[in-house]
C-alpha cells in the first residue's frame, strides 16, 4: 500500500472541500447566523492548515500506484470527506452530537437524502446551504472533479481509471472521450449547465432564490435533502413539476447528454438502458395512478402527485410531496420495486441501476439457453456490442455482494425492535441512496428514532450504496492492509 | 422435442401414482370413510387405465434424447403428478374447487405445507393419509423413485442425469456410485429407513399410530402438513422433540448417510456445508433463545421451543409448535432469513440451500481479491476439491433467477392488496418450500384467503421452488416447443 500517495490524495480532498464550504460561510456572514459563520470559518481554517501541512509532508510520495490504492483512495476519500463536512454542523451546536452530524453528512454527500432532523426550518440559512451542497458535490462525486481540476501529473491512468469507476455508478464505466481528464472536464460541465437550468426555471415559477439553489442541488445530486419541514408538498404545482422533470434528467446517463450535443440523437434514442429506464417510469406511473386514483380528486391530479413520486424514488432523490405509505399494497410494492431498480448508469441517481438489471436479464437468458444448447455459444450484446465476460462476472459478484449487505444490514437493524417494514425499507432506502423508505421511516417521517449501532450500519450502507460496494469493502480487507508499498 | 418418450414417461409417473394411492384407498375402506373411498377407487381405476392405454400408445418412441426433454420430463412430471393427485379431493368433495384442491397438492408434493384448509381435523383419514404422503413420495422425488425401479433400457445417462438433477436440490449434484440406477436406489434405501425410525420412536411417545405415520411422511419429506388443526402444539414435549431431531436430519446431504454407512465418519464431519447447516441451527438457537427467553416459563421450554421453530424453518418443513409471528423484531428477522437459506443440498428440505449459500460467499470472496490481484488465478473450492466455473456460472444464474421470480410474484401477489409483510412471506413461503410465512399467513393462518390468480403465482412459485426452477423455466419457454423431434 502506497501510503503517502493516497495520504496525498486525502488532503486534496480536505482542502476542495474547505474552499467549497466559503459560500456556506458567506451566506452565514450575509444572513448574520453569527455560530454558523464561525463554525464554518474555523473548518476552512482547520482544513486548509490540515490540508496543506499534510500536502506537503506526502510531497515525495513514489509513484507506483495500483487498482488496491485506487479503490482504498476512493473509499477513504469519501470518509474524510464526511468527516470534515460534519464538523460545522457540530461546532454551531446545530446538530450537537458527532453520529447524528455525521449521519446528516454522510446522507448528504451520499445523495440518500435521509435526514435525523425533525425541524428542518429551524436550521440556519448557511448550514441549510451546506446540507444541500454536499449534494450536489457528491452527486458526480469529488474524485471526478479533482481529475477535472487538478493536474493530472504521473498518477498513471489505472489509478484515475478506478477513482473513476468508483464514483461513476454503473456495471461498465465509459470514457466519453480518450482522455480521461477531459472526460471529467466534460462530466463536471454538463452537471453544472444542467443544474443551472434547474435554477432558472425554479426562479421562473417564484421560488425564493436561496430556497431554488438548495432545491437545484438537491434535484442535480439526486439527494432529497429540503429546506422546509413537509419537503415540496407546499410549493406549486408548476415548481414539483419542474423538479419531476429534472430529476428524472438527472437520472438519465450523462453520456447520452454527451451524445445528443454531438448531434448523435439515434444512438440515444436506441440506447436500451434509456429505454429501460423511461419504459419502467412510464408503466409505474399507468399502474399506480390506476391503482390510487380514488385517493385524488382528479386525474390530472392523480397523474401529477403519481409521476412525481416515482421520479423521487427511481431517481433515488426521496423529495416528498404526498405519504405514498398510504398508498395500496400495490403501489407501495412498485415503490420498492424501484427503490431496488434505481436509476441508470452513469447519471446521480443511486440504487442497482438499470443497466445492472438490464444486464441481469440479458445474462439470465442467455444462460437459459445455454442449458437448453450446451455445445452453443451464445453471446450477451448491450447496444449491440459485446458485452464481456469479466463485465458480467462482476456484476454477478455485485449482485451477491448487493444482497448479502442487505441482509446482513437488515438483520443488525432489527435489534432496535421497530418493525419489519421500517426495518427492511429503511434498508433499501439508506443502501439505495434514496432517503425516505416506508412505515416508521415513512416520507413523513425521519430516522432520528434510531439507535447508535443502527446509524452506524446505515451509514455504512449510503457509503457502500454510493460507492457500489467494493471501494467500501477493500477498506474492511485485512489484506488490503498486509503489505506496505 | 421427443413428445412420445417424454409422453411415455408421464405415464409411467400417473400409473406409479395410481399404485401409491390404494393405501390411501385402503385407509377409507377400513375407515368406513364412503366418499373417500370411491373418489380413490374411480381416481386409481382411472389413472390406471390412461396410464397403460397412454404407454401402450408410445410404446414406439423414439430414443434420442436431451438435456431439453429431461429438464421438460421433470417440470411436466410434477404438474401431471399434482393433477392426478387433487382428483380425490375433488371427487369426496372435501375440498371442492379446482384450483384448491390443486393448491393443496402441489402444496404436498412440494413439501411446502402450505394449506388452504381451515379445519384439518374435519378431513376423513384417507385423505389425510393421502395428504401427508404426497410430502414423502415429493420429498425423494418420483423420478428418482422411477429411477431406482424402472428398468434403465435405453434412456442414456444424459437424461437420467437431468432427471435426477432437476429433483436432487442443490448447485452441483454428485452421484453416489458410479450407475445412476444405483444411486437413485440407495437414496431410496436410506430414506425409507429413515422414515421408519422416525415412525418408531413417535410410537414409543404414544402416538396414535395413524398420526404417527402421517407425521412421519411429513417430517421425512419436510412437508409440514399435520393432522391437526394446532399443528403439533398439542403433542408432548418428547414427541415435538423427536420432530425436531428428524427434520434436523432430514435436512441434511443424503450423501452424509451414505458415507456414514461406508464408515467415511471424518469425511462427514469435515463436510463444510453440514458445518454451515449445522452452524446456522445453533447460533439461531443461541440468538433467538436469548431474545424470547421472556416469552417462556423457564429456560429449558425456551430453548426446546425455539430449537422446534428453527428447525421448522431452516429444513423448510413448517410444522407449528408455537406462533413465532408473536416474536421481536430480531428472532423474525433470523426467522426470514433461516427461509431463504434452507437446508442442505441433496437433503429433501428446500430454500435456497446451505450448499449454495456457502458457494456464493465463497465465490464472492475470490472475486473481490481477484479485484484487487487482477493477475492471480484463484480457484473456488469445495471440500477441497476444486468447483468449476460452470457450476459458479449456474449458481449465479440460480441467484438471479431467484431473486427476479420472488421479486414478480410479490409485485403480482400485492394486487390482492394484504400487508407488505403477509405478501412478501407467503412468497417467500410458498418460493422456498416452507409453509407459514408471518403476519396473515403467519403459523395460526393459512391461505385460503389469497385470490385464484394469487393461488396459481404461489402454485408456480411451490413448483420452481421444488425443482430449482430451470425445469419449470424451460416449460415457459417458447423456443423449448419450437423444433419438433
Amino acid at each position: 500500500m502506497n501510503y503517502k500517495m493516497v495520504g496525498r490524495f486525502m488532503f486534496l480532498i480536505i482542502i476542495t472541500e474547505a474552499i467549497f464550504m466559503v459560500p456556506a460561510w458567506l451566506i452565514s456572514l450575509v444572513s448574520g447566523e453569527d455560530a454558523s459563520a464561525s463554525a464554518f470559518a474555523i473548518t476552512i481554517v482547520g482544513a486548509m492548515v490540515v490540508g496543506l501541512l499534510g500536502l506537503m509532508w506526502c510531497r515525495k510520495a513514489e509513484r507506483h500506484f495500483y487498482a488496491r490504492e485506487g479503490l482504498v483512495s476512493a473509499g477513504l476519500g469519501w470518509i474524510v470527506m464526511s468527516l470534515v463536512g460534519c464538523i460545522p454542523f457540530m461546532l454551531s451546536g446545530e446538530i450537537p452530537t458527532f453520529i447524528d452530524a455525521f449521519f446528516e453528512t454522510v446522507s448528504g454527500f451520499t445523495t440518500t437524502g435521509a435526514s435525523i432532523l425533525t425541524d428542518v426550518e429551524a436550521m440556519s440559512k448557511g448550514m441549510l446551504y451546506w446540507r444541500s451542497f454536499t449534494h450536489w458535490l457528491g452527486g458526480m462525486g469529488v474524485m471526478v472533479f479533482l481529475l477535472a481540476v487538478v493536474p493530472a501529473s504521473s498518477k498513471g491512468s489505472g489509478f484515475t481509471m478506478h477513482l473513476l469507476r468508483a464514483e461513476s455508478p454503473g456495471p461498465n464505466v465509459g470514457k466519453l472521450v480518450p482522455r480521461m481528464r477531459q472526460t471529467a472536464t466534460i462530466l463536471y460541465m454538463l452537471y453544472v449547465a444542467l443544474t443551472f437550468l434547474c435554477f432558472i426555471f425554479l426562479l421562473i415559477g417564484k421560488m425564493d432564490p436561496f430556497e431554488a439553489i438548495c432545491t437545484a442541488y438537491g434535484t442535480a445530486g439526486t439527494g432529497g435533502f429540503g429546506v422546509k419541514n413537509d419537503s415540496l408538498a407546499g410549493y406549486s404545482v408548476y415548481i414539483q413539476n419542474v423538479c419531476t422533470v429534472f430529476m428524472l434528467l438527472f437520472g438519465v446517463n450523462f453520456t447520452c447528454y454527451y451524445l445528443l450535443l454531438l448531434g448523435r440523437v439515434r444512438d440515444v434514442l436506441k440506447d436500451e438502458e434509456l429505454r429501460l429506464y423511461l419504459g419502467l417510469i412510464i408503466s409505474s406511473v399507468v399502474l399506480i395512478s390506476i391503482n390510487t386514483r380514488h385517493m385524488f380528486d382528479s386525474l390530472g391530479q392523480t397523474v401529477q402527485q403519481v409521476a412525481f413520486q416515482v421520479a423521487t424514488i427511481i431517481t433515488t432523490t426521496g423529495y416528498a410531496t404526498t405519504d405514498f405509505d398510504l398508498w395500496p399494497t400495490f403501489s407501495k410494492a412498485i415503490i420498492i420495486i424501484l427503490m431496488f431498480c434505481g436509476a441508470s448508469a452513469g447519471s446521480t441517481g443511486g440504487g442497482f441501476k438499470c443497466g445492472r438489471v438490464l444486464l441481469l436479464f440479458k445474462n439470465l437468458r442467455r444462460n437459459m439457453q445455454k442449458t437448453l444448447n450446451p455445445q452453443k455459444v451464445l453471446v450477451v450484446r448491450n447496444n449491440g456490442q459485446m458485452v464481456s465476460e469479466k463485465v458480467l462476472d462482476n456484476l454477478n459478484t455485485y449482485l451477491i455482494a448487493y444482497v448479502l449487505i442487505t441482509i446482513f444490514s437488515f438483520l443488525l437493524l432489527c435489534l432496535d425492535g421497530k418493525s419489519l417494514t421500517t426495518t427492511m425499507t429503511a434498508v433499501i432506502a439508506c443502501f439505495n441512496n434514496i432517503g425516505p423508505g416506508l412505515d416508521g421511516v415513512g416520507p413523513t417521517c425521519n430516522y432520528h428514532l434510531f439507535s447508535g449501532m443502527s446509524k452506524v450500519i446505515l451509514i455504512f450502507d449510503m457509503l457502500a450504496g454510493r460507492l457500489e460496494i467494493f471501494p467500501i469493502m477493500v477498506l474492511l480487507s485485512k489484506n488490503t492492509w498486509k503489505k506496505l508499498g
